[in-house]
């Protein structure tokens, strides 16, 4: 059980393989069909101490035994050190590497890790080759693919990057077994947002799971489906607009009040996927009450991120101005006016700025 | 007496603009014909205090009459400078003046500034506008043109960067009646370079010149024939090879033993165009050593180096095997053979790695 999914982009053409145990095979992979690196080039592999620890010996051993030299760089775990300051310690290890044009970054960790890794590749000697290795289900099918790269402002996320495509993306789908409950719930969010926006097919796929709150209730058949058709809908988007202007903006369904309520909360009491989950709601239910959508299809949505263990309803206690104020203040926003992507039908969304802030209040006042 | 030349990239067309006196009118620039930026969009200046205080009024006052918004960050001088850390200033006055994707830096000043403004542009929100407005001659035939951006690593230069191509270069020769004599030479070792490589009419034009050691015995005429055969050399060579494969390779004439000279000697001594210069006589000796280049040609070279107050000899009790040593270690040598460029007649030039260390080593001490 193995997919592979081409990204034809026209410069910058890559593959996305989902294969299970591959992470002992990654040198096979990056000497193979699907990528040939220089024989005996250099390879940084970049991580945290726990990924490390857990999975690092594996991926430096296949590595090695595929003729690369290899060396690591492990930086501190969490979003608080996505910074330029840590990326300098990459921009470190590749010089005391001496890591040339034609040497590589495997990224072997989250998206935190996988957006700085691609970062630094970006920048270093005007650009070298990043091999994405997710380990976080977000990371799998989403951090890792398009090529958005970056760091975090003191004062906002992710505004210091670059695009920077992946020479190729890895994913081992065991490596999730480690994978606390609540990530694994994150990354489910992103994927009923593909089901949504994109993908009826998925959707249905998951309404048929018997649970899909944690990993150990999910058949290995189910999570092969999950992850390659989640892929394939970010890739297809990412395809057909790789620099960001139109339909990339569907990719956003759930965010926009998710992003606001998760900044309220100060990041901590709701994560970015429980954020997403109840965007998700707030935004069916806007679609519903804008006439967009069928009520049906809107409890569907409902019962589905119930039954991943997400929540459905604001925190106790959010001030619903508050959520639209930081809207108004989203960086996204143009000239005043909030973009929201709405469902039209399951596996269908569409993008508009027509959505008041009267609507918005009504809908979150009864979540 | 006006230039436009046309950058035409698949990607990233854009214009270099030579015209006297343009600085005054950088409003019109910016929403004319060549390039259409969004009116009322915001525009950060960055430049250094010297430069900004000799040239930032008008530029602000050409902007804003054309109905930007516009405010400036001051970074300071010097190539130390040169660094991450001047770079996150940039971020800073982006970040407090609301920088958006629709915004533009400009770059006033010369390549330090540039190269940081540029690089700043190319990872803020992971791209935005940056127009050039080069002020040292170096900067005008050379930095601003090509899309490389980036800093120093405290171990290497340039290590750190992106490409990221200007909207727009705009030149005013007349702020270069300011320049530094030395800074001028410097911009010269690089136009006499295009005309060995790339445009024989150029190196003639130079050779007619009564003087070309001081800007003011340069007419304008000659000046702006000057600007735009260098402009237009620089942006073929980049045109043919956006991304730095082969062609490119050719504009690093004389800068092998240049850089080697002008590193050992802590870039002090001898500034970058004087290494160039060194390095031109240099390579021009080893290419008629090499049956490559008939003595002629070489000799004009010289004279006309000569002319340009640049100078033609190692400085004194330069060690010629510390020389040798420190091209092995350049970053651009690949599996230890050290790549030149050699001129096969004035306008035109190759690369080769068949030069022998003996051969650079009997060239050297003739010199
Ligand atoms: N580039 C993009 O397009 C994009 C898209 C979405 C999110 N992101 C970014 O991704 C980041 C979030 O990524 P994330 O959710 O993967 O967070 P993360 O990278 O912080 O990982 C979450 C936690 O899981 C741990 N972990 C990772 N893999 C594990 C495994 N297999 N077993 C056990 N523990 C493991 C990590 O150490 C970390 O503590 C954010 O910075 C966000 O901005 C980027
Ligand atoms: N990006 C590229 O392709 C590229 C190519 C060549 C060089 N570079 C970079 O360019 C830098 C060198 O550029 P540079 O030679 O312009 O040096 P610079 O930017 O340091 O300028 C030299 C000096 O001249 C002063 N100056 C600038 N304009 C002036 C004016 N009109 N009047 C009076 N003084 C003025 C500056 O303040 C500075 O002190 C290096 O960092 C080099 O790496 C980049
Ligand atoms: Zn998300
Ligand atoms: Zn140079």
């Amino acid at each position: 059980m193995q997919s592979v999914i081409p990204v034809p982009l026209p410069q910058n053409a890559y593959a996305i393989a989902i294969a299970p145990g591959s992470l002992d095979h990654i040198g096979s992979w990056l000497t193979g069909e699907t990528l040939t690196l220089k024989p005996q080039s250099k390879i940084l592999v970049v991580s945290n101490p726990m990924i490390f620890r857990a999975y690092g010996q594996r991926v430096i051993d296949s590595l090695t035994q595929a003729g690369f030299q290899v060396t690591s760089c492990i930086l501190p775990a969490g979003e608080c050190y996505k910074t330029p300051a840590t990326v300098q310690k990459i921009y470190d290890a590749a010089l005391e590497n001496r890591l040339e044009r034609s040497s590589t970054m495997v990224a072997l960790g989250g998206g935190v890790i996988g957006d700085m890794t691609g970062f630094a590749a970006s920048t270093w000697l005007r650009g070298i080759n990043v091999v994405q290795v997710p380990t976080t289900l977000l990371a799998m099918v989403d951090a890792a693919i398009g090529g958005k790269t970056g760091v975090n402002h003191p004062q906002g996320k992710n505004l210091i990057g670059a695009f920077h495509q992946p020479r190729l993306v890895l994913i081992d789908p065991q490596v999730l077994k480690t994978l606390p409950m609540r990530e694994f719930r994150a990354g489910i969010a992103e994927v009923i947002k593909y089901g949504i926006i994109w993908d009826a097919e998925l959707f249905e796929k998951m309404e048929q799971a018997k649970r899909l709150d944690q990993l150990r209730y999910v058949d290995d058949e189910l999570l092969q489906e999950i992850l390659t058709r989640s892929c394939q809908a970010k890739a297809h988007v990412v395809n057909k607009d790789e620099k960001e202007s139109g339909l990339r903006e569907i990719l956003n369904y759930g965010h926009t009040i998710g992003h606001a309520v998760e900044s309220l909360t100060g990041y901590r009491v709701i994560n970015h996927g429980e954020g997403v989950a109840i965007g998700m709601v707030a935004a069916g239910q806007i679609a519903v009450e804008m006439g967009l959508w069928d009520q049906e299809s809107c409890d569907r949505q409902l019962s589905l991120i119930e039954k991943a263990g997400l929540p459905t309803r604001l925190p106790d206690g959010m001030d619903i101005e508050a959520i639209l104020t930081t809207l108004q203040s989203d960086k996204k926003v143009q000239s005043g006016k909030v973009r929201f992507v709405l469902p039209t039908a399951i596996g269908t969304a569409i993008t508009t700025d027509q959505v008041t802030s009267d609507m918005i209040r009504s809908v979150l006042k009864q979540m």
